[in-house]
């Protein structure tokens, strides 16, 4: 059984070996949870072609006993389903890239997606498994893919720490917005660790193992930190990089779009928030580059922790060349940097300044 | 039995009668625990002469039975301790005053300060009494001052939701630091709401009551909003406003001061941060405004959920005028905006931009 990935036409595709691509930001606004086939999809090797009938996920490290577990097991356990947000880390890199050059893919507003992802909490398969639950523990994840050389050239690999591995949203999914996951969105099984960076949502999941110290994989050993704005390639210390766990406050303009020539007048304005665990509050909307503001009007889809916001608004615009800013502000009366070159850093990671563009009215 | 409040000789005094008052930076950055004569004191009537021995707190509204607590009897039950930082919603309104004019005392970088609190869980007080605890009731709090005319001319009050006054580390503290409260920080006894805004852990507590909304008291009803930048006193409309509850990403240079004439070459510098119930990740010193950028070092108090971050580091400074700017970074990526203007309401609560100040070398 495989589940093959039917690619959205209007995908916005930034590499094709391995596929890395986007879904138009008005596609994106379209629904508030979001179809398979246009989430973003951010590959670091070929896709895995698994056979979902014959794979098996072993759990071992620091357990009472061993398991091998098939995907009827796993779904033959307790089914949960959250509704989560999972966003790239180099979400909006090309705000970055406008500021100074950065490493990795000019990812846009819409490496990110919301959906109901259903599997079985981490905690329950841990259980099962009779694993030890320390502080201080972690609890790794090896998958089926083979990275790029660039990539370690390895199997991807990263961990959790064993709090976040026991949350219990913390899901071993199997299933999104009630369908199968894609293949290029893991099949048969993934991690979702809502509210943390994608990276460490790990896909075609193949083994857990639980360990005193965080995966040494590429991905979680060398790669995803976010280092300060002084550091470049050359004078790249791992040993000063943050290890990108949950994910800033953030917003996009989903329309209207960068350089779009519009009818002067009172324009619709809307886009998408979103805050970790926490709750938007306000979004504010700008036509003259942030020195006025008026407040949008936010979407009620009802309350989901890890979900996000949906918002609208109308700006008058007179004839001319506007710059349309959108900001979010969360439950702790948290904000966003203005600019980009607020966040920059050389990876090109956590772009979350106000959403900028400019348009034209006439 | 009275615990008269022996105010520190040092306190900047913003006004007498009601004392609002905060410690200068380099004292409150001596010690990781602040003092009781050092904390900073805000209060919107005069402070209650209390007796210790014969004052009684009443628990009351959505209750299986009523109570009427004396201190003894919050003193015999479960007793907890929680290390949390208490900070004003109005810190570094005086940054905020820069950019436009704000109602309120200019408070600094001051009205902070961090301490073991020690007291009977909220949760317990309101389980002794048989509350019911389901989502959407409210805890309010009645409070033994009367405020000024200005904020109300009635007894402090202020309610949390039950999802916050269940959390365990919300207290009904008689001790801070180990010592009976003072008068002016609430003597005999005051809720304590950790990351939440001071606001939320009300003084010489009198009353607590369950119910299905929301105190309807001044502060809680008519005060503590973070209004959007477009509105002004004359446009005041509560329902834009947002109720302040946990506080944003914030840290202020503690020491050199303002204007302070150095010596040119290394310049230690030191402060603060603090990030609600997230950790303080990094904090970035500059000394040229921003445009450059080294790591201060974080200093190791332990782990405290609630508590804040020392740190400290070395700017060049060759002789000349320099801007020294300060910002942090939390588990979640996020930074502070980098101008007070980015952050700025009339009413000046949540100033949390980059801390900046000028110094001249020599």
């Amino acid at each position: 059984m495989l589940n093959p990935f039917r690619k959205h036409p209007e995908l916005i595709v930034h590499g094709a070996h391995p596929l890395n691509a986007e879904p138009p930001l008005p596609k994106l606004r379209a629904s508030y949870l979001t179809p398979q086939d246009l989430l973003y999809v951010r590959s670091h090797g070929d896709v895995p072609k698994l056979d979902g009938a014959a794979h098996r996920v072993g759990v071992d490290g620091r357990v009472a006993r061993e398991l091998s577990l098939s995907v009827a097991d796993v779904q033959a356990m307790q089914s949960r389903t959250v509704r989560a947000v999972m966003q790239c880390a180099g979400i909006r890199r090309a705000d970055l890239r406008a500021v100074r050059p950065v490493k990795g893919d000019p990812w846009a507003a819409g490496a990110i997606g919301c959906a109901d992802w259903t599997g079985a909490p981490l905690g329950a398969v841990l259980e099962a498994a009779g694993a030890e639950a320390g502080e201080g523990l972690h609890v790794a994840f090896m998958c089926a893919d083979t990275c790029q050389p660039s990539d370690g050239g390895a199997p991807y690999g990263v961990s959790l720490p064993m709090s976040k591995a026991l949350h219990p949203d913390t899901l071993v999914a199997y299933a999104m917005n009630g369908e199968p996951l894609a293949s290029e969105h893991g099949f048969p099984l993934r991690i979702v660790a809502p509210g943390w960076a994608g990276v460490r949502s790990p896909k075609w999941l193949s083994a857990i193992t639980v360990q005193d110290r965080p995966s040494g994989a590429h991905q979680q050993a060398a790669d995803y930190k976010l280092f300060p704005p002084d550091m470049r390639p050359d004078t790249e210390d791992l040993s000063r990089g943050i290890t990108i766990e949950a994910m800033p406050l953030n917003c996009a303009v989903t329309a209207p779009a960068p350089g779009a020539g519009l009818k002067a007048g009172g324009v619709d304005v809307e886009g998408y928030a979103v805050a970790s665990d926490r709750a938007v509050v306000r979004v504010d909307v700008s036509a003259d580059g942030g020195r006025t503001w008026t407040q949008a009007t936010l979407e009620d889809h009802g309350a989901s922790r890890w979900g996000w916001t949906f918002w609208h608004g109308t700006l008058d615009l007179p004839p001319g060349e506007h710059e349309i800013c959108a900001r979010a502000w969360d439950a702790a009366g948290q904000t966003q940097p203005a600019l980009p070159d607020d966040t920059w850093n050389f990876k090109g990671y956590l772009s979350a300044a106000w959403h900028r563009l400019r348009v034209t009215a006439a």
